[in-house]
């Protein structure tokens, strides 16, 4: 049995983008669109719409900027119900940048935002939401923000916003079952008029069984991505996602295909995935940047050094 | 707050040895010993006790007899408050090789076995029981076998058997939250005189998720692994268990050194871990072995014609 509601969102090249500046090339991700296609997958996020006074394209690649010219190229001749997703984050958009939807290829746009920030993660999605896109916000580092201040901007987004789903984010990684259980019941106790969508990382290996625990207690929106690419330790497998769901929908060959010929060679040149430095941020609950930058030094395997320093860091 | 009823148990190179012919050498195995040892470990599974007769000491290594000779090389001079395990295979062990547990290093036996052999490990455990040796029935595959034979092997065993802990074993690594919840609380209505084990393989990246659902639903045994070695995708990593239980005895640190030291390197001389064909066996809920062959042949990155030969085989 299976809950027709549920949609999966792939974010291999927004999410993996956050290891290599987003410099994919247009043919990887031309292919990545096109299996994603294939697979039944409902949204595919192609990267950022960040401001190009603030990231300069010099030092960036095309999907932190996800200009709809970029994107018409990728998805050109493909048959797809697949529908575009594109991330902005509180502070970072040129709102005048974006097009009515009408004019543009995007058809979604999540905006990412701290508990502090949903004020003004409000108006830009009321903002979006005018110019015809569906919309999202996804509430960040939620392992971190579990007090009132996340209960008042839940009532807030439920009262004055026009998006359509809330996320869950574990930025850090560091829910576990009865964590996620928890936010999800809070998020949709509050947000009745919404759908609750989850984003795992996989700090701890528990990205697939934290999603799993948010279908279970009803969340309809499920991130997931190519071979588990992203940040740090990366996120949920789209792979395990697909094939956990029963919708008869989707179907995983496409995503097989595209893990031999392109993640396996890929992930010999850029590393995410299960990595200790990783594994003890998210038992502390901390952001992962300490362990990437552990992980460009020389000290990459010292996790003993590592894991002391975070222990003995003076909070006062 | 802790449950000090929960017992950790080490089984890397009982599990490990899978991959390898069990041919550790003896000062890996120390080490190991070592390790978890300080890091406050309760058990430390060291390998199988095997019949001679059926398996060539030439052709395996220390680790597939476990000679009590062996054992105490390996342990002697450390100071250690973890006891020593050993799992027996039904059908696999001469009975006479086993002295008591007064002339022997070992303190727990561990017997191995398909419902279908529980009559087997009953007769089994009981003739350790009765030699001194705490002892444990293990039941594998059970994501195949839930039916009522499963229900009637568990309450022969609670009326006949002298064993301390009955195992939940996901060889297929196919279980997952809501399934191992269902499991952990059938165990615990039946088996009311004993403790209930937790054994996942990650498979599915869930082994570490389904084991904190055992704790949750009040499985005190837990099976671990360093850096989660084990056949196929191995096992629940024992440095995110030490990492989320509570207990104050634990310390993670040794584990880490141990990690850097000896398993990084380990790792890139023999596979575990998160490899696409053991997901798709565990997806569905197959024995790894053909994943296992597939990796060893020149096929080893081909899913899709891994994942179409074990949906085209007919069952009929």
């Amino acid at each position: 049995m299976y809950r027709s509601e549920i949609k999966v969102l792939d974010c291999t090249i927004r999410d993996g983008g956050l290891i290599n500046k987003h410099d994919f090339s247009h043919e990887f991700v031309r292919k990545v669109y096109k299996a994603v296609s294939h697979a039944g997958v409902d949204y595919m996020e192609i990267g950022y719409k960040n401001s190009k006074e603030l990231f300069s394209p010099k030092e960036y690649g095309a999907w932190k900027f996800c200009d709809d010219e970029d994107i018409r190229q990728v998805i050109k001749g493909i048959e797809s119900g697949t529908k575009i997703s594109v991330m902005v984050d509180v502070g970072r958009v040129n709102l005048d940048d974006v097009k009515p939807e009408a004019e543009s290829p995007v058809d979604m746009i999540r905006v990412a935002s701290y508990v502090k920030d949903i004020d003004k993660a409000i108006y830009m999605v009321n903002h979006f939401a005018d110019k015809g896109y569906e919309t999202t916000i996804n509430i960040m580092a939620i392992s971190r923000d579990q007090g009132p201040a996340l209960e008042e901007g839940l009532e807030q987004i439920e009262k004055e916003s026009k998006a359509k789903v809330i996320y869950i984010v574990d930025s850090f990684g560091a829910l576990y079952q009865e964590t996620s259980e928890y936010l999800v019941k809070l998020f949709k106790k509050i947000l009745k008029t919404k759908e609750v969508g989850f984003h795992g990382h996989n700090h701890l290996q528990l990205a697939f069984g934290n999603t799993i625990e948010a279908i279970i207690h009803n969340a309809n929106y499920l991130d997931a991505t190519v071979y588990g690419i992203g940040r740090a330790a990366g996120n949920c497998p789209l792979e395990l996602l697909i094939g956990f769901l029963k919708n008869p929908k989707f179907d995983l060959r496409p995503i097989l295909d595209l893990i031999s010929n392109e993640f396996i060679p890929l992930r010999e040149k850029i590393e995410w995935g299960y990595i200790i430095p990783y594994a003890i941020a998210g038992i502390m609950n901390e952001h992962p940047r300490e362990a990437m930058a552990l992980r460009n030094s020389d000290k990459k395997e010292n996790y003993r050094e590592f894991y002391e320093s975070l222990i003995t860091t003076d909070l006062d």
